[in-house]
């Protein structure tokens, strides 16, 4: 029996747990909270990522280990890597950590992006507000998610707001009004075969992803599948990585990575053959990569501050319905749900009913 | 949240505590054993089912229950109806858990099953013979599974073994020369909603199912859904339901009936669009069922005391597999393995090499 490890304790950890059980092998979690959404599924070790007694007792018990989040310390990554049971590799999550070694990965690999400027001092800000005119995008360069440490700059005014901060760690981005947002979700084994699952069209409110609508047979998938390719087959990765792009007539610009199961591939649980949780399971532990292929009409929605009444949401045909059991609060993704459907007329009325009822629960603060 | 609680910890329970936890629930598994395949899925409350307190202190901690078995007692089923958190309810336990009040069942709902005769002497043993001439089956009435207590009469010798037993709990039933062994999967929720799976083709060897197969619009499925119908309507049942059939020429002769999620719908995990074990929870939770259309060519096998290599199954295309974490024993059913391929000339190639796989790691001891 093959032991999983993962880091973190979240919904993506609780998703890749249950894939890990499904083939037959065993889970351990590692995560610092007391309580979380994989801990009652799932062997669990509490710990902070700076024990070193309790991590080396966790890695003593699992034969491969892959991380939920990509924001661990490079000196945290060295440890586990040291172990030689991690995957995918620490370059890519230190790489894809930071938006600017991530946006100047880009350039090197030839994956088209926005134009960018880093920003350490209210100079820097200035030179790049000079290059990209108004309005632009200031972003911390780590630990940002859901739309959290982005502002948009529109005019000199917003500018100022930054004159006393003491440190500055940014990349200012080009504004790009894109016709629509896309993504890819791609597995890698360590055989090196790629699998790519069909392009998702996302929406997001407020920087959080709100709904990803799958798109069979897409005219961009060929050119995302070998921009995915380029950036997998440069870092010699294994697992699930996806990209999200910005589209501006035939352009995709590459806007960022995440090395990892994504939020835009949630969908493929209930509307793919092999979900994007047991592809990347799969991809760690030298297996074969199970099926892409998409089952019927498919979207995804996510369910922000607020779960929509349960017994409603199932009433609607082709509703599946995934709670992360988190504690709510504003803002937060507490679960989601997926459309599948092969009867067109009837997914569109889904689709309609179901964003009434998640609007209804949402609790979005500001 | 709501919380799932299960009775027995084996490889069903497992299953329905990976679908419950996709949904958003949490699971409690209650069983005897210290290691079981639904032990580190889940909650565990190691208790005997004698004891009391320990049973009293899961159901408090459950808002339903259901069981992966039904050979508990009709005073252990009594207790935990009491509480009026058991779905199905224990009706259906009873009937079907001896073999003689299931076949009067089928007699009393007109579901054509073959002749059999009670069994508790060595006298109404040949009463039974005259009537049934060889060969004929005597089965236990109690507790039988995967041919275990059954036992082929092929002529008077074969009774005579009998002729000392003390006692005799046994049912003979007619020998059937079937042209085929079919299933029908079914649930029913709480609202009275009833869904269908495509019916299954099953090959047992040794009293053991070694393959189904999913028959898409198969002729008998309009007769085999009115047949479970009535079986789930008379009982007012709520869950998973599946009556294996025997057929001969066009009439379906009901075998038996396993009032809960059972190994010839496993392949509905990865070849349907909901799995069995998903709508079983939908079913006794109050949900609505989720749609049962099979996705592609499917088949499933089992493993029979020895899982083949796990590499080299997953390198077949389309194949799934699920280990259940026991201990290996020859005869044992140690997991499955799916195969789903919209390609059918893959498919078939698919499934010879897959049966030459699962045959070289089987351990079988007659």
């Amino acid at each position: 029996m093959l032991r999983v490890g993962i880091l973190g304790g979240g919904q993506l950890a609780r998703l890749l747990c249950l894939a890990a059980h499904s083939i037959g092998f065993s889970s351990a979690v590692y995560a610092a909270e007391e309580f979380c959404p994989a801990k009652n599924v799932s062997q669990y070790y509490q710990g902070e990522f700076n024990d070193n007694a309790r991590l080396n007792e966790f890695l003593a018990n699992v034969d491969v280990v892959t991380i939920e989040n990509e924001n661990f310390s490079a000196d945290f990554l060295g440890i586990i890597e040291a172990k030689n049971k991690l995957l995918p590799k620490s370059n890519s999550f230190i790489v894809f950590q930071d938006r600017l070694t991530e946006k100047k990965l880009f350039n090197q690999l030839n994956i088209p992006t926005n134009q960018f400027y880093p920003v350490d001092s209210y100079t820097t800000l200035q030179d790049a507000a000079n290059q990209l005119g108004y309005p632009f995008v200031l972003k911390q360069r780590k630990l940002g998610y859901d739309g959290r440490g982005q502002y948009v700059i529109r005019g000199e005014k917003d500018i100022t707001n930054f004159k006393d901060k003491q440190e500055l760690f940014f990349i200012a981005e080009e504004w790009i009004n894109y016709d629509r947002e896309v993504s890819i979700v791609a597995a890698r084994n360590t055989l090196g075969e790629i699998s790519y699952y069909d392009i998702c069209e996302n929406r997001h409110e407020n920087g959080i992803l709100k709904k990803t609508q799958v798109r069979k047979a897409d005219p961009m998938f060929p050119v995302a599948t070998e921009l995915v390719k380029k950036a997998m087959m440069h870092l010699n990765y294994v697992g699930v990585m996806t990209i999200e792009f910005f589209q501006v007539n035939q352009q995709l610009l590459a806007n960022e990575v995440a090395p990892r199961v994504h939020n835009s591939g949630h969908w493929t649980m209930h509307g793919a053959l092999t979900s994007q949780f047991e592809n990347h399971i799969r991809a760690i532990t030298g297996l074969a990569l199970g099926s892409t292929d998409t089952v019927a009409n498919v979207s995804m929605y996510n369910c922000i501050g607020g779960m929509p009444e349960l017994g409603e949401v199932m009433k609607l045909p082709g509703a599946y319905n995934c709670d992360y059991l988190k504690t709510p609060r504003a803002n937060r993704k507490l679960g989601h749900i997926t459309l599948v459907d092969n009867d067109s007329t009837r997914f569109k009325n889904s689709e309609a009913n179901l964003t009434e009822l998640i609007k209804a629960a949402e609790v979005v603060d500001l």
